[in-house]
């Protein structure tokens, strides 16, 4: 079975609030689907994060024309392929763009095998797979009744952003213990602290009894987290420093996270995530999944790889309760702040391409700037 | 003096013959050039390196947009401006997006300053620029004749692409080392050897007296280079790996390289090749430019960095010598294996936009894949 044609458009969804973080706010997301076509007549649907021009780009001018011939299950090959036609100088880029390609192969693969994806991923490991309340205000106050909604929706972990400024990360480490009781509080700093203010940070953060505390340092900083999870009782883990496989092998090596957070779409697809989940496996670090506001399609795949992966054993991300839309009718559930895993053939998602058009748009609307702030741009460390 | 317009041109510029190296074979290159124009009346120009099509991107949809405005000084805030306009997602496009309009700012200043370039840049530190002879060919016989070309045009540094298979890499070498006497011989190996093959390469390679071997390791491998650099006495230098100032830091804080190639395009602009050269220069570490075929204006910027930076001590990297022509009347002259420091103001370079239009392209063909091989990409680690 080989594809023989490409299609894709990019989607803008809004969010039903804003949403605040140590990058600014964010009003929506922008996403990046794609449909197939084989020759055995079978469709595969796929989706990427898509927060600036530089996917669609490398989507339009290098996945697509690269796939025409390949073979539905030839994931790992037109990965590196598609690396391969840019070197290391569009890596970034390029994993984004394969990623929502390479999902549609696993959909149409699945559709041909009858089977539901988890089953051409190891397995189902479990039965259902648990999601994260996800908070963004910097507000203590504020966050409180918020958090109270997502117990009474059924949560049981808590994600709650900080990195704003000093006193509200430790502030809101306090108002979401006080809500929560002992259930896991995570704190995601988004790279906010320089080395300094993380240690005085961590520190205080040691009463709150945190999870975790994701990303403290800038990316690139290997070095500073492994000092901070040598010197530290709060677990630290890594989101934005653990891109690709290569990224993932640099952590474990330079022991530099407690926990480790992988995005299919950065990694380059869902082989490529099962592959990184694997090496954490190695090391006994227990892996989650990144969110970027998926809509149906990426929403399916998580849950697909979540209740597969034997060590993506505690609760994944999701942006999901923000999203004002979506362009399918059978998302995965989400109850009780668990999704149900899809018994469909493939992701197990129809796609209403009515929806499509209607949240179609030509181009990504500047993602991490606020019209609000003319003058504003994120600048990290920021404290 | 603030910048009121700004437009771009993708160029295509064919080489003089094939090139050959580790991942493949290069036809030719293609650049992004841009003009600004000041509210003072003084234009700029720019250029950076743009292998597929996620430079230009970027470029149209956020470097240009956000530089309206802005004051021409402004060059450390413009790039981090355009950095966090994507947060880390396009980090690598945006940096060589960035780089083009940087450079233009540097050039309108420099005309406005009525200085050329390397007087605003820490002051003229040497009086010319040494160029290394580089040559692409994996027949140690080809390889000869072509090295006594170079020798006989006065260049008295040599850099010779490995990379191909075990045994060209030493008989290569060694053909090199037999016309050059005991002038420097760099070898680039970008990134084609696994660690075994490093250690018993680096070992083979000893007799040769190698100046350094360049990036034999995949570009992530800080940890691989690290134990090279501490294992073997053939000096390492790392080009790939060295993209920006973050990465430069971490290859410092690995103890990962003996020597650097930085790439202004790839590290954000002028600006951040100065700051990232100073975090050589304060452990010791000489520095160099990487050559991506540089037009007439990037190779002038090379030219006044080169002039200026104290540890840019060593010859740079250049294709001039393979390109098939020029956008400009005045690019730095090369004679006897030196580049001549511009004295006019700015860059030192008129543009004819009469060449822009001959050799402008609406894109960028495929950078690394080959069309007479349909079906091969460039793998690394290779061998």
């Amino acid at each position: 079975m080989r594809i023989i044609k490409v299609e894709h458009a990019l989607i803008r969804m809004p969010f039903t609030e804003d949403i605040l973080w140590g990058s600014g706010r964010r009003i929506g997301t922008t996403r990046l689907v794609c449909k197939i076509e084989t020759d055995a007549g079978i469709t595969g649907w796929g989706e990427t994060i898509s927060l600036i021009a530089n996917v669609p780009a490398v989507f339009a001018d290098i996945v697509a024309p690269l796939a025409i011939g390949y073979p539905v299950a030839d994931v790992e090959r037109l990965h590196r392929h598609v690396l391969g036609a840019g070197y290391y100088h569009h890596k970034r880029a390029a994993v984004m763009a394969i990623a929502a390609l390479e999902m549609a192969m696993w959909d149409a693969l699945g559709k041909q095998a009858g089977q539901p994806l988890y089953a051409l991923l190891g397995g189902r490991w479990r039965k259902d797979v648990e999601a994260a309340a996800y908070l963004f205000t910097n507000d203590p106050a504020a966050l409180k009744p918020r958090l109270q909604g997502f117990l009474d929706k059924g949560f049981e972990t808590f994600k709650v952003k900080i990195g704003f400024d000093e006193r509200s990360d430790i502030a809101l480490a306090e108002a979401s213990r006080s809500v929560i009781g002992d259930r896991p509080l995570r704190l995601d700093v988004n790279g906010a602290w320089n080395p300094a203010t993380a240690k005085r940070q961590l520190n205080k953060l040691v009463p709150y009894d945190p999870a975790y505390v994701e990303q403290p340092l800038e990316l690139d900083d290997l070095a500073g987290h492994a000092a901070l999870v040598a010197a530290s009782p709060v677990p630290i883990a890594l989101d934005e420093s653990a891109y690709t496989l290569a990224d993932v092998g640099n952590i474990v090596r330079a022991q530099a996270a407690d926990v480790v957070l992988i995005d299919p779409h950065e990694a380059g697809g869902l082989w490529q995530t099962i592959k990184a989940a694997a090496v954490c496996e190695a090391v006994g670090i227990a892996v989650t999944l990144h969110s970027g506001a998926e809509l149906a399609l990426s929403q399916s795949a998580y849950v697909h790889l979540a209740a597969s992966i034997p060590n993506m054993s505690i609760a994944i991300d999701t942006e999901r309760t923000y999203l004002g839309g979506d362009i399918s009718p059978n998302a995965p559930k989400l109850t009780d702040g668990r999704f149900e895993v899809p018994e469909e053939p493939g992701l197990g998602v129809e796609i209403d391409e009515g929806l499509i058009d209607k949240y179609r748009v030509d181009g990504i609307a500047g993602a991490y700037l606020d019209k609000e702030r003319k003058d504003w741009f994120p600048v990290k460390p920021a404290y």
